[in-house]
């Protein structure tokens, strides 16, 4: 039986009592306007609120001490109950989520003194957060003193995925892998990026689900993060689609596949295809506890350079040209990132969560976008993403930069391939990787055979 | 031949110029974080620099002065074109909405001393404005001095849609209504709101729209502003549904429409659905310039305590039962608001275009949540939106207010209406009023027919 949500709250303010001695207070954030203060955006609540809380509340607190958790929220008002229906009174949420005790807003003041939080990101919060602490809590600067450590400490937990955490993160995966099959069953029918996002979201939507980030959906894969969707799919495109779930409680999904929109890959998409696949492979397979993940990301650049040399595109030995980093040309981005509540999980800490201590960005062109530089352990969760990509901006420079390490007339017959990506959300274990994501086929045999034609 | 964008704009400013002597400064705004800053709510332009403008841009400003328009922006960076594709430069731009001259945003703050401006609605801007200004510049403060001049000019303006709104309004209404055709075709076979949900959102997404505001689709439409979806759906259940669209450039649709979920409403909830159809097109057809919209509103209380009384759920004279404000047991909220790039048009100036100068809001049980009250005038656009709602928190309070004046046993009976709404959009003009979202059916046997079974 999956152990319940107040049990697995208990756990984890239990761990978080072993790392540190000093109490802990974490706000849950509230809504961002829109276009005006009643028009707002959806709901998100802030990440380490929702590790310890369970519940996406708004305009709530909790202050953990000693494996204990105190609720600080306000009852519903009465009109709040015309506009918004009748909801939760405030000992009945402590009680769902196991709360020691129970006070209004106003009583969390006489909490603040030694007390360690973290910015969220709404500035009506953070504000509310930097008045009572009476220091700077903004989430453009990096925590400090006591609240640096109670950082560290929930990086900790949060790494290392536990059971509850996982039950909800296979929920995410499973519909975004809906979302993806939906989207590749539609395509052939679709006149415009803007249908085929449309198919994909509708299945999270149903699924009374939010996208975990914004979805990608584009024939013009080359644009790393395009969120445009209103080109026109035209017969021989491959369409590149970036589109992840999340749950209600925050638990995020992410996939990237990538299709020819009329059902059959050319000849020549396959041939680079079959490349990024095999990275995406052999990345997955070397996946072990005490591997480390920035070597999983230069094995994908050995593969990437391995298989453009074969097929004429890169010149010379595969080591030397990722060496000098050539491969990076068409590989610009780091092989993945770590999964969990948030998409680049824990990204709102910098890079306190991705880089273990002591090691910071590498300046090298191939290495820089590197998220993530940790030793693998059991228990996480990080995506394999590798791609190929002609972006022009890139291709330009490197013309002088690596001008005979590429051959340029054999790249030219590849025009067909503006980029492609392969992403997969896979989790460490003990034995072979598991591949959250799985049941959605990566083989460009398979994948043809979704697309309904 | 339609007026280009160039030129519309042109006449906007130019009105603008006649109406203030100061020059203005508008800020487009930024993205807002989700759970961290490189995941983003999608972005949303300030909808006064968007009137002015004409494009979402973001991180940019434009200084108004004469009926001369200056843009600041930055150029995309290097790095922004790897990320986020080949961008306009700030020159392509400048010809694109007709500006006089483009500038940096750093020049800026030269431009500053005289001018005007108004405070967006995301913190990063905001601080900004602030800073520049050195005045508080904030959404929560009603503006001053200048910039309520500035307010003001631009209420005027945008209060009476030109010809370039009213194209943009129309493309609107027009995918709001196919989503809710979508929604009736799909709910006979929808197990959930979310399901429903999915159906509509997917044509707005698909038509490269957004939703503009949080949809509300639900089986509890008691609830004024619920946003749950996770309600199974039961057969005999009416589905209240209040879905709009919002085009690229930011203008917006808002329709609601009542349907029952198995194809055929019960007797009871037909009963209902007439009176409150009945005042929606008694409204509408009472819809002239000159006409006062608090007139307009006192006439749907006038209908729908009419019609309560002939079903014999009111008991009373139903002049008699309006001024004691029965009628707002049932209809708590006000009949309409004004419709343009919000969905409630301007309300980030609070009243200031809701309310004519020198009106408050009333503080009487039926008219304080009336969101508008001006004299229509041709040009206009306006929801008219009248509803019955069995809210049990206002039956509670009114068993012993009203309580012979409702016949409480009769009510029993339609226990089966939980919430009806018919909401459509509806521009005053020179003859009849000019009803949008008129492709959309409201009779009851033409919104039976939609629902495929
Ligand atoms: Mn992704
Ligand atoms: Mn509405």
């Amino acid at each position: 039986m999956p152990l319940s949500l107040i049990e697995n709250l208990r756990q984890r303010r239990q761990k978080l009592s072993t790392l540190i001695d000093f109490p802990a207070i974490l706000w849950a954030g509230n809504t961002n306007p829109r276009n005006f203060p009643a028009n707002v955006f959806p709901y998100r609540a802030s990440s380490h609120f929702l590790y310890f809380a369970g519940l996406p509340l708004a305009n709530a607190a909790i202050h953990l001490q000693a494996g204990k958790l105190q609720l600080f929220i306000d009852e519903p008002t009465a009109n709040s109950a015309l506009w918004h229906g009748e909801t939760a009174k405030r000992d009945e949420i402590a009680a769902q989520i196991g709360a020691d005790a129970a006070y209004p807003m106003a009583e969390l003041a006489s909490k603040i003194p030694d007390a360690a939080t973290i910015a969220v990101q709404d500035a009506a919060t953070w504000t509310q957060q930097t008045q009572l602490f009476n220091r700077m809590i903004l989430p453009q600067i990096p925590p400090q003193g006591i609240d640096l450590e109670l950082a560290r400490a929930i990086v900790k937990l949060r790494l290392i995925h536990d059971e509850g955490a996982l039950i909800e993160l296979r929920k995410a995966s499973a519909v975004s892998v809906a979302a993806h099959k939906a989207g590749m069953a539609a395509v052939s029918k679709c006149k415009t990026e803007a249908e085929v996002r449309a198919a994909m979201e509708s299945v999270i939507i149903a699924h009374d689900m939010k996208t975990s980030y914004n979805s990608i959906v584009t024939v013009h894969g080359e644009i790393l993060h395009n969120e445009h969707y209103h080109h026109p799919i035209q017969p021989g495109d491959l369409l590149l689609a970036d589109v992840g779930a999340e749950t209600p409680t925050g638990w995020a999904g992410d996939i990237t596949r990538t299709f020819p929109t009329s059902g059959k890959f050319s000849s020549t998409q396959r041939d680079i295809y079959d490349v990024v696949l095999a990275a995406h492979d052999a990345c997955i397979a070397a996946m072990h506890p005490g591997v480390e993940y920035a070597d999983i990301h230069l094995l994908a650049c050995q593969v990437i350079a391995e298989g453009l040399v074969d097929l004429g595109i890169l010149q010379g030995k595969p080591e030397e040209l990722v060496e000098k980093d050539v491969h990076a040309v068409f590989f610009p981005h780091g092989i993945g990132h770590l999964l969990g509540l948030d998409v680049h999980d824990m990204e709102d800490l910098g890079d306190l969560a991705g880089y273990e201590e002591g090691r910071d960005r590498s300046q090298r062109f191939g290495l820089g976008y590197l998220r993530l530089n940790r030793t693998l352990r059991a228990g996480m969760l990080v995506t394999i993403e590798p791609g190929f990509y002609q972006v022009p901006a890139i291709l330009n420079s490197a013309r002088s930069h690596y001008q005979y390490l590429i051959n340029w007339e054999r790249l030219q017959q590849f025009a067909d391939v503006r980029g492609i990506r392969i992403e997969d959300d896979v989790l460490v274990t003990d034995t072979d990787a598991d591949i959250l994501t799985k049941e959605l086929p990566t083989a460009a045999n398979a994948i043809e055979e979704l697309i309904a034609r």
